[in-house]
């Protein structure tokens, strides 16, 4: 999916809201246990209650790889199911990989190739050659971690560049602009420091920005679009628990598909707002 | 494995040779292909021609993944066969894994209790929460990423903490020594930079170190011996494509046992001359 039609899906469905499919086999409702693949289950109920309210899904690999091959196949279809029944879709692997060059070709492989994802977050503290073979594919794009959302950022990320006065974030943030551009390229930017959204977008004027923990993890809506819009939207804002498992009944994904709408709908004034819908 | 069993395998096998399964269905014997499960047998006979050279495996898992479900069931199998038959050996995966706190903690059943693996490799980026997961298994270990072997690691392990005086990568040693000790924690360096091998012990004195790109990469044992090692031996050098890519012909698991004793060797000579063997 390139930049152009990600921008219109956003003005089109008047959402900017990606839903993190974290889909636990302990945390899922105990009646889909009875199903042949619960977890497949739940994620397909889950879409197609809330992909009317959202632009992108971002299962996180972390969930099925602790299930071994079995939630890897739950993975593959998972994806396949969003392929074939919303092809609007975005779709993010969540995996936060990184590798020396040949290898992380290896990934790109994996969540482009063997599965058809858009999008795959990666981690920067390899730089250049563990990201250049994602950008290798056309209309696929790289995520990259600049500010994550955790308390364990600030052990690194904030650390003062003795040259260049950048924190270690906003060096990723530069220096990755002359990897890939907005058209391949995008960061991962944590919610719970929305006050520091404006600066973040200085640097990346252009630049989607995917930002996690609004929600659950408490981080407001209004204040990282506020902070992080730019002039083509530029934002895809996460939730991940706050909508999958708003409620642990039967009614579980209508209950989802009430809370995306929500978000969804808080989306529609933001964006009518700012001239974007 | 705790950190004497190492210290012993090390000492009995005068061997401190990591080798590495970086097995890829492209690159192994062609007359494999025939079999059900080509990647698997590959690696069975490497083991087995290796095993007597060798403390420890590192499937890398982009190798694995890049083939799906399948390649996970290739990467259990050969887990399997390790344990069962080579119950010595210091098991690693290569991963480079790192997420938030919870999402750490399933990545760690993933390879702890999923799979039988002794360690796994992780990236620092995301600081303390990403990486506690891991050192809550008792007698398994976490690799942290700190001195990377590609040509990458100057984009961002070189920046100079305008507080400390630290190089990115001296910042990431000295703060996860508070996180683990050397029963539970082992860094990677990479061998490009043997010269810096001797600042790096400086910072670490006990914890193991695992050194890649030795042999095909062109690192030189002795230069890495010579700077890295402790009283302990406290060092893993890994060799992957020099040994199992010797060969291509038939007789390639014979040839990979040729290249690991040559290096085993020449490790032996190391060890006795530093009291080690």
């Amino acid at each position: 999916m390139n930049y152009t039609q990600i921008v219109e899906n956003i003005k089109r469905k008047k959402s900017f809201l990606c839903v993190g499919l974290d889909s636990d086999m302990r945390k899922i409702p105990p009646f889909l246990l009875r199903k042949k693949d619960p977890v497949f289950d739940f994620n397909k109920q889950i879409i197609d209650e809330t992909n009317r309210f959202a632009v992108a899904y971002k299962p996180n690999l972390a969930f099925y790889e602790s299930r071994g091959a079995e939630g890897w196949n739950t993975l593959l279809q998972t994806v396949r199911f969003i392929r074939s029944e919303y092809p609007d879709i975005f779709l993010i692997a969540d995996a936060k990989r990184g590798d020396i060059g040949n290898t992380s070709g290896l990934y790109a492989r994996a969540f482009f190739e063997k599965m058809d994802f858009d999008a795959v977050t990666v981690a920067p503290y390899m730089g250049y050659d563990s990201v250049s073979p994602f950008l290798d594919y056309p209309h696929r794009w790289i995520i990259l971690l600049a500010l994550t959302s955790n308390e364990g950022a600030a052990d690194f990320q904030f650390i003062r560049n003795s040259e260049t006065g950048d924190q270690l974030f906003e060096s990723v943030l530069r220096k990755a602009q002359q990897w890939g551009s907005k058209e391949n390229m995008m960061f991962v930017v944590g919610a719970t420091k929305a006050e520091m959204l404006k600066n973040i977008r200085d640097i990346v004027p252009d630049h989607f920005l995917l930002v996690p923990g609004v929600g659950a993890q408490g981080g407001s809506l209004a204040e990282v679009a506020e902070n992080g819009l730019n002039n083509q939207c530029g934002l895809l804002v996460n939730s991940s628990r706050g909508i999958i498992y708003a409620s642990n009944n039967q009614d579980f994904a209508e209950v989802a598909g009430e809370k995306a709408r929500a978000i969804q709908e808080e989306m529609a004034v933001i964006l009518n707002q700012h001239d974007l819908a």
